[in-house]
């Protein structure tokens, strides 16, 4: 093929900048951390799993140059940075997303390792990025602005736009390092009660944080007329629910200890996913 | 999985809005005749290969809206019908191209038949599409608007932006069909002649043919600065280097014949190709 074998400095400089601003990297940290549980059962795993800690944090980071554009979110401040249409300009904004979303698959279908395991994992992120997820929650939290809040259709937006690709890490780690169904399931259950979780702190963390610990623009939510869970049940109850969704999290795991395996990181994840204040 | 199968009604009007405009349907085609070469290896092949036919199309659909919208090539016209942008509104038309490109690597990633294969289609098809293909390739458009024409930096921008997806076709086909590396080099050759050829047309019906013909707005390249192939060699020139470039086409597939194989219908497209009035 005679493509060249990189981008234009432009694009590569574009592409780059949201990678490099830094971010919490939970997602990989949930590749990894569930692929590490069933660590040596297959001899190229530390390439495998890395490449699929890659690929979700590929599609975080396009998700969220897209939703910080002009005609979506219209956000300045990212992760402490100059958001990337505001750098670089709408056009290339988009196109970065694009490619960003093209790199994660590109990413994880040439890692080495089984194409059974390689292919799974690349279609549970499929899933979970796409119009029933990902794309999806996006489309009904720019529809739910300015609707009086209720906990079904926030509950539906924090599903789809949030936990789903949450979920995904948790079993694309399951997936590249080789759980079996039960498995897989307990593993699941734990991702989707901690990506709700995560996804109620956020909201709080809207609410009472301030930008520099934020790294985006606080408050911006409730002014943009976000349906949020506080909005729905106010902080202290919103505060109560993380806290219930995290011991349905650490109960999820149960399973995993009586089949030989140590979640003790999953577990303790949990708990920072609820206090951290950043 | 707690997400609902379907997305919400309007997005889904949205997303099937430019699937259902028409259009050649040029890509799908090349996956489609490629595969059928090898007909009988796979017992799977026909929904293995109609799968990677719609993968192509999907992104092939995703590509045009998203460069149609405001901020980029800003088009109200495509295959006849409004852009989705200018019917569904800014957000919508980045949300559903990026619907579209996740759903092209769902689609591919949950065919039936052998992962090793769909999994190499999905590499193949994630390479084209990305940074260092079609959206590398647009970049390098929008870049070049206003330049002097220069042949090397249209031939940049046309590998990129239109023949990197052509040829994969071709090549996604051939996995998909079982082509030996042979084979798939042979195809390959064909798919990148035919490819440039296909855009050199492109560029000339620009200038040449109506709106009702094109489906969208003619002249629109020379109006906005775009670097074409007539704008640095004029038309006479061009329409010789598409003839030529079918040749070449049309002997990378002199190989194929003596390995028991018939690619009539590749070659009979290679003459639709230069030939299309529309």
């Amino acid at each position: 093929m005679a493509r060249t074998a990189i981008p234009s400095e432009n694009l590569l400089a574009a592409t780059r900048h949201p990678l490099l601003a830094g971010g919490k990297r939970l997602r990989p940290a949930l590749v990894l951390e569930t692929a590490a549980l069933f660590r040596g059962q297959d001899p190229e795993y530390v390439q495998l799993t890395l490449s699929g800690a890659l690929a979700v944090e590929l599609i975080h980071t396009y998700s969220l140059v897209h939703d910080d554009l002009p005609s979506m979110d219209d956000d300045d401040l990212r992760r402490g940075q100059p958001t990337v249409h505001t750098v670089y300009g709408e056009a290339m904004g988009i196109l970065v997303g694009d490619g960003l979303q093209t790199l994660a698959f590109e990413v994880l279908l040439s890692g080495p390792g089984s194409a059974e395991r390689r292919s799974e994992a690349a279609l549970v992120l499929a899933r979970a990025a796409g119009l029933c997820g990902m794309v999806g929650g996006q489309v009904l939290d720019l529809e739910g602005e300015g609707h009086t809040p209720e906990l079904g259709r926030v509950r539906a937006i924090h599903e789809k736009k949030t936990l789903a690709l949450l979920e995904a890490s948790v079993e694309i780690g399951a997936v590249l390092g080789g759980a079996t169904d039960l498995q897989r399931e307990a593993l699941v259950r734990y991702g989707r009660a901690v990506g709700l979780a995560f996804q109620i702190v956020d909201d709080i963390l809207d609410e009472t944080a301030t930008a520099e610990e934020l790294g985006k623009s606080p408050g911006k939510d409730r002014s943009s007329g976000k349906l949020t869970w506080p909005a729905c049940v106010g902080l202290e109850e919103s505060q109560k629910e993380a806290m219930r969704l995290v011991q349905e999290a650490r109960e999820a795991l149960n399973p995993l200890h009586t089949m030989d395996l140590d979640p003790a990181f999953l577990q303790d994840l949990s708990f920072y996913i609820v206090d951290r204040r950043l």
